[in-house]
């Protein structure tokens, strides 16, 4: 078996080719590399890679991270500027014994010695939305500080290989209007992402800083280990810090997660509307699903439609109205 | 009830000064930053704040965070670079509901602006064990890249005060001759530190990237909420690690953990020999003990002697002979 799952619809093209390298008996680690970059390199996603939207100061700063579920081998790299493939950096990171993890101006000295591609990586459409925004907060208060944009779409995948190796990779741009140097989730070991191949895969999307209160990709694998299928696992984790988040301050933040285990079953759940999942096994296509919230934190899915779908793209590349 | 735990001999003035303050019924926030702050600002510790050891660019880069265990919020800075106090740029950021971990020039930024004390933390105690050790690897190999030092003696830790309310803190100056932005352990969320209020608190210090992979403070703070003591949830998390990073790598780093749970009873695991802690509570005056590793992963520890104390003081602040 093989298989690989992630979040959000954006993520299906590069599934697809992820599963072509597994289903030739390419390996979870190149496979899931390969999915993620070709997200980062799609200009009209805004959140992930290139074309993802700056900071407060107009610099896309990017984080993403990789995990090897054989060697627990962890590479990340955060607030990162201009350099095309954050995943490819965080993975080559990876194998290092120590200073596996790397960030800002250090960050990018080592992969600029390591002859990793230069890209500017702030779009013209990442810089009408920025100034767009900019306007719009000038004109509803003068002077006041810029509040972040609540959109915050990571992609995060965990993936299976023949071999039964499992592994687990994100990259983002994080929060829309952040501040400088903010590091969300996705680059934390246990809260964007996880793998042990002897248990499973995970990773999540939503409010960095609510994420990191849980550990929740961690927690996910761990119920996986304990011999939960990864529906349940994901619903259980999801529900309990969503309901400790509430009872504790009132809200709670976004909190979205997919997760696979080592035979390739998989499961989602979510505590928001909206959320869509990308998800390919041997025995199944590329295909998106929407996901629908039902009582006690259960969540169930059905196959986007065509009209949704297209829809999907029509939107995202719509002309920018300046 | 109420107590204070901390890795490494070097706490044992922090906890003194926390300590006062939860008998006199302070919270166990201020006590926290209070006590971390007493070992930030002593010069002649090599790891954590003034005095602590530069990268391999001759910066000290710093490394800390706060969590408070009733609302889970947490605040963390990672390689930001010549402000005195981290714990309390890390515990004014825990407030912020987004950016609240923030990095390297942004960090700086935030902090600025919110005023906190400026301080070049590169003392020249620090530059002659630099220079000493440029040399000695010059000598060993001309040309040869310089290899981390394997000292990482991170202060790391959990606190209960009279009204229940538990915290958990971790300042470092990280590995020294670390690559420029390399982060650790101590300001992830889960890894280096954990705490909530109904469960318990618990920190680590040794191999940051090894400690990652485990989500080793998250995992002792879970296991203290089923119930399970501090010295067997300590000792059951560290055996674990230990034995799958050998089982998969062939090698584990240096693991030490400090726990405490709601009613002040506290436990300390490590797969090290040589591991110190400083533990405080309403029964128990300031005291220094001594880990001894058993067999299968069990833990015991004596009070340091006199001598021992002595000597501990007078190796860190003998002259450096260049």
């Amino acid at each position: 078996m093989w298989g690989m799952i992630a979040t959000w619809r954006m993520a299906v093209e590069g599934i697809t080719k992820g599963a072509e390298m597994l289903t030739n008996s390419g390996n979870a680690g190149d496979a899931i590399e390969a999915a993620i970059r070709q997200v980062e390199d799609f200009p009209y996603y805004k959140s992930v890679g290139y074309g993802g939207l700056p900071n407060e100061e107009m610099e896309v700063e990017l984080d993403a991270a990789y995990m090897d579920g054989d060697t627990l081998d962890i590479g990340a790299v955060a607030a990162i500027r201009d350099f095309a493939n954050p995943v490819s950096i965080a993975r080559r990171l990876s194998r290092e014994k120590v200073n596996s993890m790397l960030v800002a101006e250090g960050a990018e000295k080592f992969a600029h010695k390591e002859g990793f591609e230069r890209k500017n990586m702030l779009t013209d459409r990442a810089r009408a939305h920025y100034k767009k925004r900019v306007k719009e907060m000038t004109a509803q208060a003068a002077g006041k500080e810029l509040k972040p944009y609540s959109g915050h779409d990571t992609v995060g995948m965990a993936c299976l290989d023949r071999m039964g190796k499992m592994t687990a990779a994100t990259s983002t741009s994080g929060l829309f209007m952040k501040k400088k140097g903010r590091v969300g989730d996705s680059p934390i070991s246990g809260s964007g992402f996880y793998a042990d191949s002897r248990k499973g895969a995970a990773s999540a999307t939503g409010l960095g800083e609510d994420l990191m209160k849980g550990c929740i990709s961690y927690e996910i694998v761990r119920l996986m280990g304990e011999g939960m299928h990864p529906q349940d696992a994901c619903e259980t984790a999801v529900y309990r810090l969503d309901r400790e988040l509430r009872e504790r301050r009132g809200e709670a933040g976004d909190i979205s997660l997919i997760a696979m285990n080592p035979k390739g079953e998989w499961g989602v759940a979510t505590n928001i509307e909206g959320f869509s999942f990308a998800v390919v096994t041997e025995e199944l296509e590329p295909t998106v699903y929407l996901v629908t919230r039902e009582r006690d934190g259960r969540c169930t899915y059905e196959k986007a439609s065509d009209e949704w779908m297209e829809n999907y793209m029509k939107t995202r590349m719509a002309p920018m109205v300046e």
